[in-house]
């Protein structure tokens, strides 16, 4: 098996997890909670998409005479970074601006990895590489759905991991090591489409100094794996926290295990590949707006209003620029030496997320002046979360 | 009776009330939706202070023997104006910084009308005046919860109500006239806090024209009124959208019967006090936010960090400037020649609501920078919303 | 005499003292300096005023059966700090939203001087306060036009004056201690004003330690004392560099000769009290800049378009908010306990401050906006700057 | 001859033509005015660089055999577009950031003319691509410095260039048809750089109707010309008004005669190519901003102050989101299908100058926060606009 179908994808979500939203065990993702179930189908419109003749191109790769998920493969070219986006806002624009696509943020953390694991070979003499690109081929064929998990609790944050004082596990950190692997302990929050995903990568979520080694620790598991637990959190499920109570991670899915130098690393290179991401999709989230707000100008009666216009005319702009902006760190992207891998350019990328960031309340203003107060205060309908009659997607 | 105790208020507003909340209809409003629950709370806490020794003075006026709620006395000083802050304030604070109170809004459009209603006497000779001080004294002796209904749907915003070309009910109007009251059709929205009052006055919402005479309607009504449903909106089921299907509204109670000339006085009004109570009741919502801010900011051990200091600073400020706006703006009322009553100057009350709204999205941007990604993703905790175990305020 | 007449004054500041524009000494600069010329005019307008029938009363006060400018006379009231504003005001009206009037600046220093000197003496049983008194009988008698040097050059700004590394004298200090007074070697700059002033009290610019005790100097002097040298900004010789090229100054003139405690309070004390008057002429700066950004969009035909109203109200909505935070300072002002003196509202003021400054921006872009690029590119003219055409103001 | 030496470019501005500021007439724009000898400086570096081996391949190109400055010739792809941003980053950055070069603006006129031409030719049947051809040819020729005029003074600018009221010159029009050309009467302003240029461009500035057929007028003429007369402007001299004064246009020199249909397209094409060479130079001036920013940290001892980094940081970004929004628009530009000429990317040029606009106050602001007052008050020093000492670039 290479590619999954959506409906093999949504069958693999249904195992023992152990996800709780309000104080309760949600048994099957899929259905029994609203949110949970709006996030696992997020996740199959990307596994629908590369089924669909008309983006199978667009989405599915050939490597070694199997079908793999493009976004699995190492991206080298600017190009590739173009398709990259363009998968991403494809897959975007039919979850309506949500990041949909069950990879969306896992991709990152893999590209982060491949990267920093040739450097920390060539100067540790490690061989974090080979056992990566296993665990790719392991992507390969399982065509998983992936979480990143960076972000740890933190507890005081003008003190460094080993130097917090009300406890030991304010950041995730190896409490055992063994012959066979490493036992991990801590909690990760902000875990964005964990509860409806396959695997999982985590990573550090700061740079160390040699006093944090215990902190300095990656690796990829199971979702279901024993000892994880998810917390969806109130407003939706979708963002989890996750508790990682004595989890054992076998050796060969352990990317850093103390090399506390490259846990920055690697937090940093995250970033390059994920603001691509963020930048990609924020475009088609404008677009919806955008397109919203023109609809409410015209059912009020307003689109021929002057200040409305001004309005609808600004909105097109901030859209606009955020896309000119994500292109133009793929179009300007570096070569990383070492790997070949390519990543966005940095500056430029980070200009995007700005961009973006910067306008993104006025943008809000400026639709709320045209919808009016009725997007805030929309009376409910009977049973738009009715699971037996609302659609899939 | 003159003054209800919050017992009396709950027990009140069990009623046979029409609200449906996502397609349900809830009997019990204290007890059988969390939202509405907690908006009974909200209102309940008036009738608490008015009771309570330490805030008996500031919310109790004697009028004629009888003790009344003082937001119920026409203001007629500066001084007026700044106890009617003070008490939104005191309520508010308690309230968590919502807008507190069981009368918020409804005083301004009670005091709206008095204003209005003299002017409309003296030109047109009509005995508004007399009617209203009835309905006044039937208020100090029913101490009621009072909601304010004034938005309409509006539907083409370029047209006048009268030219609407879908149907003639976009805008609340009068569909029969009797000898004793007329019969009122249409449907207003964004009305705060009515599905758990007692009162509701309705306003028209706009300036109009001769031909739309039948729109010109204002009248006050008990809230459980044949023909009135209230569809509680998505998000807390709060802020109702109201239903009048074919409604009878009996000739004392209407202030305002086909007399276009004054349907944009009665919207300018209504608008020139309630400015000053959405001013006062800001101060106390970013009080609340100021703190929380720097208790964040404790909690992550970043208080003396100086990017987050200078935003606790600005915050402040923010607060501030707030409270002065709105302070400078009660100080230096206008006494109006007619019916002697006081109102805010307009200018520094539209100024405050500017600085207020102009700032707001930086400061929501601030305290996320203080508080981090947790204010978003909170994970969801137990029974927060277990009727039995949440306390009543 | 007490009062001067304008000529008087302008007879006063055509003596030796030492200005400097452009590299060339200015002789009279009553005459010989386009801008100093204006700068004289601007002064003057304070003294014509103080002489009009229609402002007299305002502007003139009966001190001891002598006749003396208001703001010569210590505030005790919140009304007495509504009189400054007015007079401000008045004065900045006519000299076209200039700070105007001889005494702008100075006076704030002198009420800083009268807080501070009586919390010296009583704390550290210095006379202050009875030699500061006799200063200020001076100035009933002479009238003079006074400005206030505060900033230092400061080199490095992140050590102590008694710290930089280059030189000693990157903020002023007393270079010689002798019975009859102190000798102070120094430079201040952007010193408003000063060229054409009588009187320059001099205050040290930030809050020091022990060891800076020669740099915790303040005082007053004729602005043609030997060893002083201005020298007029690039623009327009208004705000000058005062060099201090070892000063006498006797005892008597002496306001902090080494208590390094009180450095700090000094600066902010008179913080307080100019915050109140840039808040005040602000306003009428503004009012200009409305006034003419409405007769513009008339010339050009576009008072009636939406944007231009919209940015018209804009314009006056940010005036009048200017207005209504500086009232708000001076309606809740402080009533100095040891003193007696007023001052504003230390919050409201910077509030005040900091309203005018974050939209003043926004507010050149509406003015460039609705006067189109004439206002950059304004063809010269012949001879406005022809001393003997020009009218004297 | 074809490329001229600076020498060769200031000997041929020193003719007859009328240049006036502040009342007088400049004999010699070279040497007679501060701000008209820094201006020719401005123009003189296009002519060096294009002689310094080092630049040489970058701005000459051989067009049959004879050498042509690059910018000349018409950009057929997005290379070409990015050349020019090179060619002008380049002067700009020897000038501080000012448009250098010495045919900025009228370049751009000169592409707008050449695409509009062919579509005129093609749906009218006219002549005007040889005839620009031509001009085209002797500009290669001549290697001129040419300016660009556009803007008329308007009136009323609610009505259309014939219908205003108080006089029919309030733009630019044809007062008289010959056999061998047309006559000229109006005035034009804000034209930079025209009185050191050896041509100059006049272009309409709005789109007309058939009733201002006389304005609908475009053509190039030597700045000498008899009848034309410049004013410089207050501040420098540089942004001239351009009074034509009866001036005669000989038929081969005019591009667009009564031809209203076009008067709007010649004006949004010389647009397209204008907003490019403009994002270009705004690069350069940001790069000096953030250096000047990045040097008066370091000499008041703040480079290290968290603030400080924090805006310095946020210069940086401001600077590298203009430069990669440019680059987005040359990058993504637009082949004209008839001219194949190559302009920019109308969206994401309109952003990039957006995004420059809207940040730049905001620049200014933290550029005063990091220098303080000095940059506003610094003291003039004696003689730097001595025309004997002050070095020619």
């Amino acid at each position: 098996m290479a590619l999954k179908t959506w409906q093999e994808y949504l069958e693999s979500i249904r195992d023992d997890r152990k996800v709780y939203v309000d104080g309760k065990r949600i048994k099957d993702v899929t259905r029994d909670h609203p949110g949970l179930k709006r996030l696992a189908a997020l996740c199959a419109s990307d596994y629908m998409l590369a089924q669909d003749p008309r983006y199978h191109d667009l989405l599915v790769e050939k490597v070694d005479g199997e079908e793999v998920h493009f976004v699995l493969v190492p991206p080298r070219t600017a190009d590739d970074l173009m398709r990259r986006r363009q998968i991403i806002q494809i897959t975007a624009r039919i979850c309506l601006g949500a990041p949909g696509g069950a990879k969306f943020t896992g991709i990152d953390g893999l590209n982060g990895v491949a990267v920093v694991s040739r450097r920390m070979d060539k100067q540790l003499g490690t061989n974090y590489v080979e056992r990566f690109e296993d665990y790719r081929k392991f992507c390969h064929q399982t065509d998983p759905a992936m979480a990143l998990a960076m972000t740890d609790v933190k507890g005081d944050r003008s003190l460094h991991p080993s130097r917090q004082k009300a406890h030991q596990d304010y950041y995730l950190r190896i409490v055992d090591r063994r012959s066979d692997g490493i036992m991990v302990r801590g909690c990760k929050i902000h875990i964005s489409m964990a509860p409806c995903c396959n695997e999982m990568i985590v990573l550090p979520c700061r740079a160390m100094g040699e006093e944090d080694k215990d902190y300095a620790v990656a690796f990829a598991l199971p979702i279901d794996t024993e000892g994880i637990t998810m917390i969806g959190n109130a407003d939706s499920g979708v963002h989890a926290m996750v508790v990682f109570d004595d989890v054992f991670v076998p050796r060969e899915r352990v990317f850093l295990d103390g090399e506390w130098q490259f846990a920055g690393e690697l937090v940093y290179m995250f970033g390059n590949y994920h603001r691509l991401s963020a930048d990609a999709y924020k475009y088609m989230q404008l677009e919806i707006m955008v397109g919203l707000a023109a609809l409410m100008a015209e059912y009020n009666g307003l689109e021929n209003t002057s200040h409305v216009r001004d309005k609808l005319a600004w909105l097109a702009m901030y859209a606009e620029g955020t896309e000119a902006l994500g292109k133009a760190a793929a179009q300007n992207c570096v070569i990383d030496p070492e790997s070949g891998l390519a990543y966005p350019n940095i500056t430029y990328s980070n200009v995007a997320k700005f961009f973006f960031a910067d306008n993104y309340h006025q943008a809000e203003k400026y639709l709320q002046d045209i919808t009016g107060g009725i997007a805030a205060t929309l009376p409910s309908p009977a049973d738009l979360e009715n699971p037996d009659t609302a659609p899939m997607i």
